[in-house]
């Protein structure tokens, strides 16, 4: 895939159009990337606008958005730009430091999830202090403020132990699995030098990871979306399968439980995932424990998109604006995202001639592509697939409620993860995996 | 609903963000309603960019599409300022002048539909002569060139006559049914003396309306969505249901082969609406006649949005740009659009509030809101209400497969028309209706 290009399209005609309209909210959005990219269509359809704070014209979701203000989300003079005027500020990501969305607040803007329940989402450390003090299951964990403490953790752990920076990190940075004790130490030792605060948390055997996600909104409506299966690859997400294939209905149930108890307690406001472990407790009977907090739209609940009646974006835009939520019905049997990451290298074949090839294979393909140049482990886009549930079209117009044959999610997954394959390649996987 | 806000957000440090991707399809778009404006979501979530030409920064399709040109559509060049650089050039209307749609196809421009498939769509004496000659049902009809052509015609079809002017008619503009031989005649002679060119036809006893929808690409490839019952009200569409209830399969075989042989044999491009009147023929059995061919999206395809794997608009941007289509699959068994017209007079409800009413109420409720400013009769939004096919996330997360009881066309469509009264008039109809 290639850069983004040098101006093939000639803008000295281009004019600034009205993208607000009274009465309507006007959401601001913090940060950049392919979430504030995808909650554009969905404020669109239901007559929001969006103003976005982007760090560069042709960012992701600047690409999509007329009304584009350039800035540091680090800087509040930028916030107080982006947030003038706007029914509400919201966010791409969780990176805003807290005091700036405190004095916004302060000054009457309405931020939406607060700081006070984002903290949560910020800062590992506190989000598992606040859980353990709530009774929801989390790991065993501890402060590193010393390395005598990653020494005296590793040991009551016996050696099984993570270590994780309390903030910043995302898709597996900032999260280490240290083999050896002087490993640990050394580790801990290194980011207590430069200044980075850290925690220590005992090593999950994990069965699969799951997902329980949840919107809500300012006047403390909720609802949930079916828990989904969330597969990882190099601490990416890869694949969310929903709903999680044979998901014990008491964990399911537990899972929901915990989203709303979070949701709920911690004053969340806009979607929430939750990402969570499935294991084993000591009897050996089914568990999960909560791994990590996300308050915005989240990657395992991109295939809301095509699978539910409200998507998670269209939810977000909603709850952020104090309406009330949509129906999380699925609108079919099994849908499985698979995310496009940047291969190795990008291969020379264009990535819309990818697209046409995989649209001729499965038609029933919905393509989502961030308008992101390639680079090795990045997001790009994500594909879809869905069960379907009604028969083709060909066949069934005008009759209804004819069911196809069941199909299995592992039918489904497979045909999301070669589409994405092909995307990433250019070419299909030589064995169907 | 208010008229268009101003400066409520401080446009000040808004900049013009890059919206073109390179190797990515940019389409510019002719005209700025709510067709244009719906084909942006889709665009953005394929990587396509858009460039509209629009009459106003503030008019639907202008507020949510970064690229915009202000320009006429009848000024060749204003069509050239939008179509430079652009993969192709297709359209939100039909009524950019052939010849100047001519003029940029012999310099090379890629104008999707072409101007000789467009011109069917355009004049609708033109489009009868084609129908007939292709051995498709069509009225009797006649081009009305003088006062004695209207009596003529009169006499021939016993009175049951209706009168089209030939060129710009939309939304029952541009149809009459006369009353007398006198009334015809006169009608006749008004257009002549206008210089607008008309027809007659006779006048049919309909069952009812259908709307039978394919896209197709310029490579030849096309799909068929189910065929719907559309409901007009005052000459304007008012609500379609899909599948169409009750349709013999037969007529609904018929309806889609009339809609693949237009399709293939004018050479259109894009989606197209095949407009269908329902009603019986000499022998009394139920049969189709062409009504109307509209070449872009069209209001009897909205319900896709919300009731199919792929939408009328990610099919258009996709046809257009000549790659592969989509399936066209239901995800739902019955999904019912119901248009949002301007009442009489606007009620004092803000219409966000509105919305909050009727997601209350419904919260299957799809709404689009055009983001355009009331006035009696105009469509300002759609509402698309789906029968579920799984039952609720907080039953049914986790086990799939589950069926919810079968929901009749009369449930959905009851829905669906109460949720566009409200919206209309900011309260309940006093009978469910």
């Amino acid at each position: 895939m290639s850069a983004r290009s040098e101006d093939t399209v000639d803008k000295a005609d281009r004019v600034a159009s009205d993208s607000h309209i009274e009465g309507q909210p006007t959401i601001a959005v913090v940060g950049d990337g392919q979430l504030a990219r995808m909650m554009q269509p969905a404020a669109a359809e239901l007559g929001q606008s969006l103003r976005l704070l982007a760090s560069d014209t042709s960012a992701s979701a600047a690409q999509i958005i007329p009304d584009v203000v350039i800035g540091d989300y680090t800087n509040l003079d930028d916030l107080h730009r982006v947030a003038s005027g706007a029914t509400a500020v919201t966010f791409d990501h969780e990176h805003v430091p807290p005091e700036h969305l405190r004095t916004l607040q302060a000054e009457g803007v309405n931020v939406e999830p607060g700081p006070d329940a984002l903290l949560y989402a910020q800062d590992k450390l506190a989000q598992r202090k606040k859980l353990r003090e709530m009774g929801l299951p989390v790991p065993p964990f501890m402060a590193m403020e010393s390395v005598d403490d990653a020494r005296q953790f590793w040991h009551v752990m016996d050696g099984e132990v993570c270590i994780k920076a309390c903030r910043g990190g995302y898709d597996g940075h900032g999260v280490w699995f240290p083999e050896s004790e002087d490993e640990c130490a050394d580790l801990v030792a290194t980011l207590i030098d430069d200044g980075t605060p850290a925690m220590a948390e005992r090593k999950v055997h994990l069965v699969r990871e799951l997902s329980a996600m949840i919107a809500r909104t300012p006047s403390g409506e909720s609802a949930l979306w079916p828990v989904v299966e969330s597969v990882q690859k190099d601490g990416i997400c890869w694949l969310a399968i929903a709903p999680a294939p044979g998901l014990e209905p008491s964990l399911r149930d537990e899972a929901q439980r915990i989203a709303t108890r979070i949701a709920t307690e911690l004053g969340v406001t806009g979607v929430m995932a939750v990402e969570l472990f499935e294991t084993t407790d000591v009897d050996g009977d089914p568990a999960v424990v909560v791994n990590e907090l996300a308050m915005r739209p989240h990657n395992t609940g991109h295939w809301t998109q095509d699978g539910c009646v409200t998507s998670q974006f269209e939810q977000h835009m909603r709850a952020v604006a104090d309406m009330p939520l949509g129906s999380t019905a699925m609108t079919a049997n099994c849908t499985v995202m698979a995310n496009v990451l940047g291969g190795d290298e990008d291969p020379d074949m264009a990535w819309s001639e990818r697209m046409v090839h995989v649209w001729k294979r499965f038609p029933e393909a919905k393509i989502h592509f961030y308008g992101k140049g390639f680079r090795p482990g990045r997001k790009i886009g994500h594909v879809n697939i869905s069960a379907s549930l009604v028969s083709d079209s060909a066949d069934s117009a005008g009759s209804s409620g004819e069911q196809s044959n069941a199909v299995s999610p592992d039918d489904v997954r497979k045909k999301a993860q070669e589409a994405a394959y092909f995307l990433v390649h250019g070419q299909w996987p030589e064995t169907a995996d």
